[in-house]
């Protein structure tokens, strides 16, 4: 069995890896997945069981849930509020059951100045941060959860890493659980900000844009993370494989980091950025819409 | 002796205060003043000594000095250089002395989105973080200070107090000390974005544009804190109060929040917050110069 | 008579200025005025009818319709669609009767890089341009009027005035009248960023904040010039004097040019400028609804 | 004779194209080129001499300066002011002998919110405009040359062309040459963001990022052209080809706009812009510095 050396982080793309290394007929044991539609969009959730999914997969176990949104790039009739729809949908079995009064914290992981990383700090945004509100205004803002948010900036901007910065929080803050979200590496051209990846499983060394080094795990803090993710780049090793159908990755001869990126990257960023924030706020805070939104964050 | 309930930051405008109310002649106690020139710039320096003096000015004991920066809005030649080595030199003898290899938290306070507001966050952008460079390639930057840095963000977009923020990082990061660097409400016209303030007692509630209510000072977080300000802002009511030779503060009719701000308050947010990061870069790192910095941080 | 000397851009303020100084009971000559209420918004439309209008108001002879946009700033249920809506229906008597293939030039007046002056390069953002499409894919695009729209930029970012700028495209492009949007000086603190007035007679030198010096009117241009404003400072001297009740504009003892804003005038600019955007956007294509504009713009 | 269909803007690379399909051994008839080094910089000069060049270059007569700056990324010391200067030199001799009253147009080409095609947009705010102030204060500024400068924006957001925008200018500013700078594809990832071309043959349609369709060129305008560009995307299809070594573009499975860019595409557009901004100012007003620039630019 040949095992692909190509960098993805959605489990999608691995289970599809494996498969074409291992050929249709080979039963991919451990690892269960399903295909629905939703709202007009495929949902593929897959089902990492034990060990043996972890080792074919190269991800830990738990549950990955893979939205395509390409009617959203189509800009069709009614395509922003589906698609926060069904998010908020997918995102809300994901998270961990609590007192709906224990505050939240979501973390806009990546770089601000670097566009295909940006995700993270423009979902921030988007955010409605209520614990303020929550605490200093309870007879208006009880009824909504109390979430905090935060743009986690890079190493290269505070000197801290991201996760450095989120365990110090938390000790402040001591959230029930984290929703993190952050840019991908996908290594399909066609997945580049179309799809949304919702896991439960927290954010892993190495993964993503950014090359985070610290673990963002239940594990490593304790609590519930919730990683939301959107492949933004393809490297361009993967997609001369890719193309070449190598199996290795080969060196470029520029020897430089770099990208390949839509054309109109900057505008994709900021329109899933709206969508995947909305959907956050929609599944923390459930008594409330997608017009009370628009009018509380604008 | 009659006290004018106006808003200042500045200790040398607390002191002026004091002096028009109490006539020239009148000394005032605990408080000891001195006026010089360094580079074409005026630097006051004012003591404040015991709790006469802090009574009398309404500020805790310490000392603040003021540079006047005139010659950096007429653009003179050399004017930035010599900005940022004057600020550099009133700064450093502020620094508590402590071991070089001890890490400093720089943090940048107020509201990216609103511009007099964005003195802060904008110096954080001009401030040399070099924690990460002294830990992972220590051969190359072992001979720098250890700095991180943060811009605070604001209650409404991260539901977290400043405050807060930077008491959670101080446990993870230990610093020696922290210079934290804020916007400041001045009484003065004149004085707006032509003033930086340095002072070594903190940061207390209830200053500076943005009202916070956690204490920044040695007493709260058990390391000194030097303050950086700049009066980027007179409220209309002062202004009205000072134009009308007023007692009390108007209640201006609008029932608004309004500031008086500088026309070009855009581009001076922008040159002062270089300026007083350079600064800041310097006293931290006394190795370096400013081309060093262009070089680095460009 | 009293003529007070105080600065304002507002048809509907030049008017209350004239009462104040005239008294209630005279009765203003060559000027008609009605207030109405629609969608839940003040509508006040002053006409300059002749040559004794313009002498007691400083206005040329035309139509001067004034919006109060408060409910926008309370962030009521639905007030954007509402705001949008009777400034589209208020708007659209004031376009002159033209052939609706006939293009449209829509020109945001300002500097993008002072807030209180960039609403109309914000509103340039806002704009749906369509001259290209129907051009180039008339099967598609044929039914839409062709508009084409610019941010025109100031003097000391282009070395060209906005009016020369603009002088020069209607030579290339045309068009059949201008829709110019630029930002205003008011009287009154109150009405800062609450309120639009629209107005059928161009925009005449010395007004606004920015100074144009070129007035863009039909008398110079040769075609229509609609004129869509929004007071967002008071200059501090106005202030003064209406808070001091002086007949003259005193000098402010800063020297400098300093202006009143609203304390969150960055997302107040920023909320009026899609208002104003989407309202002509509505004018200028009766057959699009709010939420096309959503999907064609975002 | 093998023909590669590559796209690349740069004449430095359409003469390697030919000289790997026609053999080393062969001469290239109607091209002359020489390499030199400047301040450490690589500088390559390809004069095109006639149609025989042209047929094989698939460029027009003219001179082609390529300058490559890998010492700017390096970031080593002195390497910003070595940059501008050899800019400068190199584009001095370009540019037409005129009256040095004459006014210069600065266009810059591109869409400033799509980042590898934002140089156009970022060097024009680089650009020392005087024009106004020659003309408003000559007893100060009378030794400067007049210079307009204009981001011409993009289709999609004015509904014109930029070369009917600046046709369009010429009329009303009856300028000596214009200068217009523009991002290009290149088909080497080595030369993203590493180079500069210089050129006196104008911009023709089809080329750099934005394919523009109508020529900036002294035949269509009938004063002299000089481009600078410089290449910040390979597209995929044309980096695909490379790697595999095919003769054809392949039809890339995603069908989508892709391009290759360097990983800090937003840090090193922004720094190639200042150069670039810096050595028009220089080679257009000899008689200022550097330094005078940082003073009247910041």
């Amino acid at each position: 069995m040949k095992i692909r050396n190509r960098r993805t982080d959605l489990a999608l793309e691995a289970r599809e890896l494996w498969q074409e290394s291992a050929g249709k007929t080979t039963r991919l044991s451990g690892v269960e997945a399903k295909d629905t539609l939703r709202e007009g969009y495929p949902v593929t959730t897959v089902h990492i069981l034990d060990h043996r999914g972890q080792q074919a997969l190269g991800k830990p176990p738990g549950t990955y849930i893979t939205v395509t949104l390409d009617a959203l790039h189509h800009r069709e009739d009614g395509a922003f509020g589906r698609a926060v729809r069904v998010l908020a949908e997918e995102l809300t079995p994901l998270l961990p059951s609590c007192d709906p009064g224990a505050p939240v914290l979501v973390a806009g992981l990546g770089n601000r100045a670097i566009t295909p990383d940006a995700i993270g700090p423009q979902v921030h945004e988007h955010t409605l941060v209520t614990r303020h509100l929550v605490a200093q205004v309870p007879e208006h803002f009880g009824a909504l959860r109390p979430v905090a948010s935060l743009a986690a900036g890079v190493l290269g901007t505070t000197g801290m890493e991201s996760g450095e910065l989120i365990h110090s929080l938390c000790r402040t803050l001591s959230p029930a659980f984290i929703i993190a979200v952050d840019a991908l590496a996908s290594r399909s051209l066609q997945r580049l900000c179309r799809t949304v990846q919702l896991a439960d499983t927290g954010i892993t060394p190495g993964s993503g844009v950014g090359n985070h080094r610290i673990p963002l795990t239940q594990e490593s803090l304790g609590i519930p993370v919730i990683a939301i993710g959107v492949p933004t780049v393809v490297d361009a090793a993967t997609l001369a494989a890719d193309l070449m159908d190598l199996d290795e990755l080969p060196r470029l001869s520029a020897d430089r980091d770099l990208l390949v990126t839509p054309k109109d990257i900057d505008s994709q960023v900021k329109d899933l950025s709206k969508v995947i924030g909305y959907a956050i706020n929609l599944a923390l805070q459930p008594g409330l819409t997608i017009e009370d939104l628009e009018m509380m964050l604008s």
